[in-house]
């Protein structure tokens, strides 16, 4: 069996486990008021470029709902993409926390919300009305739920609509990894030098185990997210231990070396695709996801074949490379494919 | 220093790291469809000797309150002690994630709820009247946060009362390892075989690292239960390192040692402080807490001698022993309050 | 000024603030035990000719958000239009009182939901699925929000489709009287015989003073529905003076000839625009709103005319007829509109 | 029958139902955009001696829990008396609004809460904290739920308390009118002058028909109150009908015309309970409810006698006085008292 199923699915990188067995020596204060959460500030405000607050938290899902929580009040419309994770697979987690707060969908392509129509959908908002909630904050997911990444720009153009009207901006970095190793800059440039208040830091689909993370930027934020976080049962009593994990992941480079390998799996998957013509990307491949629309007999016949990936539609598939995905793997996919697909080309054009 | 400051300072116990690290290999599904979340519903079953559903959880508070709301509507009433961690400690988590739950306090001894009291509260309330809420569920703290723990029979009493009303019973077994250690009989009694419905089975306060569990003993919760799990974000993608360090918690009797570990050191300091007539015991101690009152000045005597602790008023210590907490700690802190005590057991007893 | 602008801003019909002062004599219990309330199930359950229950309310909004918070759990999904009053309109009440219930909307012409798009995205969420929250209820608008009105066939084929996966119904009946003087049919047809659970019952718009209604037909949603209105702040103590309104509102017929009246003058002036070739209506005119599509010019003409009316968009007016508009400002507005649309015609082709 | 109930068993003043009636022409604005509604703002902000905004509301519970949720976060904590209806009979609405804020309790004598235990509250929650939830706002209630009436030192009192610490501060004015009516001031006394924030104004339970009202002192609260207040179904789109009531109500005073006609036949009671010595009231007669412990053969004979009231527990009962109660239903209460009680004198005593 070949795994393409889901970043989810890996192993975690044993620098990760290793630094949880390091840090079990002595007592240390619960609640985060422990040296190695001491620490972890020092090192994400390093790696931020800026001084920054960082909650480690259980889950993607937990970052998200609970820092767009902190962003606004519960009457807020919190503008996102249609494909979302927040809004197609949280079971409307942002909704809870938030206490009855609002998705309201923008669109834009490859899963971005482009600036236009979310200035558009502003503008029909008259601030202080009172019957349509009020505009409170907009979520970028960084690596979209499509496989594409923002360009600088992009996220800059939303921002700056957003800001004009007042509204925080929320990034979803479940693949934060990914995008800014495929930006190739500082992850401080697509987050708060682009106008980001407060991100979703994840980890665990890139080679982490069992906590990603909430980073604050703006600090008049901190505070409502720390007790909100406490609330929601996401702050560890034995806190080092999550601590310990996210210093492992991003110290010397960790997380942006298994980002950069399994980009570059899925950019030699993208790469191999172009010579066969039926197969048909939804979106560009620059992250680690490469969505393929394929027939439904193509899927069935991979599956025969041992490869293991998720069917989005009858006509959609998802492939996701992690860390630790091979060449081999991705070149055994590749020629799954060809043979499958080439004697198929003609018929497919006729659907 | 000595650290009796609190069952979460301290390490976890090795063999939970080392299972970490055993369980990181091959890929699996996420959200706990994979084999080692499978197996942990054997090892619970077989512990509590009945079908089960565990689910892992990355706290206590995320177990209590989403134990809790899982039990009954928004406008329903939860009675608990007047010192229940849930009513005390946790911000709230229950009435947040009960959508405005409310927490009625109910009176006992030594933070128990006495059977008594609890149906006197629930006559009082007609079913079918709107005004006050809805008599919901039942709370009890096994080990409770006095340092008690309720015979079977002071359980089965609450239960009977509960039941005869409709309410369903949830236990916070925060503490659930050092109270059965106590109880030397099988996890069933003072749960499903007492009327429990549902409980949170801790580990982290007795050597885990980063998760505890809520245990489903009443099947029709488990499915209303699992979605608001997924919602709160307490399901883990990589859900196999949380199952695969419950497993080692539980197999070949870790956690009773450890707790039999704690109680001793718990029981010595108390069989100790016999012969220091002038320290009063605010409850008996019965599993690794000892809530003990002091002279403020004592408090202070016993902090310069490097111990730590906390105080919980300005006349009342507490003192909690890990697995690991040594007799030579217990005999430490022993000496130092016979030697404070001695000279102020005059003036103290004309407070 | 001849005021177009909604149903709301009208009187209230004379015989229901008569009724107040009829019912202010003599003592009575509060909280809806009151004879005036009895009475209320009487009158309801004979106009919809099987035993209902009625829950006099402050508004629509309370009537929607409370209706469907009774369907279903906070973590369901309700199926609605994208233009229904809920999702475009209360402040996403239902979102709140739901505890994070969400909105996904279905498409379907004119306001509607249509059967097959519903069972397409029921058919995507798989039962027991955790991930995307589960499906809960269905709440169609009878007279929508686009001025259309549901035939039987209509509802009974999504009331089909949602019974089939075990969904409950809502039907948002804001302008109930209306729809049901257009389908000339017993009230009893477009609910409960078609599968409504509950609906929200309008009285507001077409001639009450200060209360709508909920009207359960399900009677296990009863008892859960109380308790939230009575937490809602939506159970008033002198409960009588609302019930006296809404006896008021359905004895003798008014409620269907008030909203005959409105509908009249609608028809009246839908009839008037066919001979106006570039006057384009949205959608049918089938209760008491018309939503017209209109150059901006004309609409600046309209009010320099001393005409009130909504603008929907820079291209969308609406127009409502309330229960007491005449014939002569219906005339008088089809007159300006043929005035000011006829030389337009041109430039407007050309847009 | 002689009917003491509650204050809202009874009529409203035909004035303002009368008012209904003159409001019933021409159209108005929905939502509060009307001629009464601001002819409302007016009356009240003349009444207060001070600007103030005033939302009417459907219910007493709504005001409560729409205004204490407008005050602080939904981890708020708000304190207020045991015997508070915010606590004892509002469904918790306050919890439901607050999205999961919690009451915490203060002691005091007759239903107020007293300035010194609150101050030690306080004292023992830390600033940051993140455990216990966040203080956040203070409920008083003016005349309290037993009877009594604060005096202005009392209220400024608890006022330094709270502000010393931040805190905002509601009142419950159910009996705003009663206690306004004792304490023989102008109302901006027991209020803003005395540190009230924002408070619920009650109508209903004085004359009162269909609403009551939020008065809010402190401008900056308006606005998330506007917005929660359409959110929860409360801003009626025919307002002008609840504009018209509270003009009416405090039109001429007969709002205070109507306190002071119950507090005196209140007051006419207590001082001929002085004469039976056996019978006990709970709390000093301020206002117009009167709490006398009475033995339940005692409540048995008076209702034989064709007396209502309310029973509170097994030895308190609760008689309550209307504007329209009395003089001669009073003595009717005192005689059969006086009947009952002296016989029993002796008995009783030996309880």
């Amino acid at each position: 069996m070949i795994d393409f199923r889901s970043d989810n699915t890996g192993r975690a990188a044993p620098e990760i486990l290793e630094a949880l067995i390091r840090a079990n020596h002595g007592t240390a204060l619960g609640y985060g008021a422990d040296d190695y959460t001491a620490a972890l500030q020092r090192h994400f405000s390093e790696l931020f470029e800026t001084a920054v607050r960082v909650f480690p938290v259980a889950t993607g899902t937990a970052a998200n709902a609970l820092a767009l929580a902190s962003l606004g009040p519960s009457w807020g419309n919190v503008y996102c993409s249609e494909v979302a994770h927040i809004n197609t697979a949280e079971a409307n987690a942002t909704g809870f926390f938030g206490g009855g707060l609002k998705l309201v969908t923008v669109t834009g392509s490859h899963g971005k919300i482009a600036a236009d129509p979310l200035a558009e959908t502003l503008a029909g908002i008259s601030p202080g009305q009172i019957h349509r909630g009020q505009p409170s904050a907009v979520s970028l997911t960084l690596a979209t739920d499509l496989g594409a990444v923002y360009t600088l720009d992009e996220i800059r153009a939303v921002s700056e609509v957003a800001k004009a009207r007042g509204l925080k901006i929320h990034m979803d970095g479940a693949r934060f990894a990914n995008a800014t190793a495929r930006l190739g800059c500082s992850p401080a440039e697509p987050t708060w030098r682009s106008g980001i208040d407060i991100m979703s830091f994840g980890a665990t689909k890139n080679g982490g185990a069992l906590c990603d993370a909430i980073v604050v930027f703006t600090p008049e934020i901190t505070e409502i997210l720390a007790v909100q976080l406490r609330r929601a049962g996401q702050v560890w009593s034995k806190m080092r231990f999550a601590s310990a994990q996210l210093i492992a992941y991003v110290e010397n480079g960790l997380w942006l070396d298994m980002a950069r390998a399994s980009n570059a799996i899925a950019a030699r998957i993208a790469a191999g695709l172009r010579d066969i013509p039926s197969a048909r990307l939804l979106a560009p491949v620059e992250a680690n996801e490469i969505f393929l629309e394929l027939p439904s007999t193509t899927m069935d016949a991979l599956e025969t074949d041992g490869f293991q990936f998720y069917r989005r539609s009858r006509s959609l598939t998802r492939f996701v490379c992690r860390f630790d995905t091979t060449e081999a793997e991705a070149d055994a996919l590749l020629a799954a494919l060809r043979r499958h697909l080439a004697p198929m080309a003609t018929p497919r054009a006729a659907e």
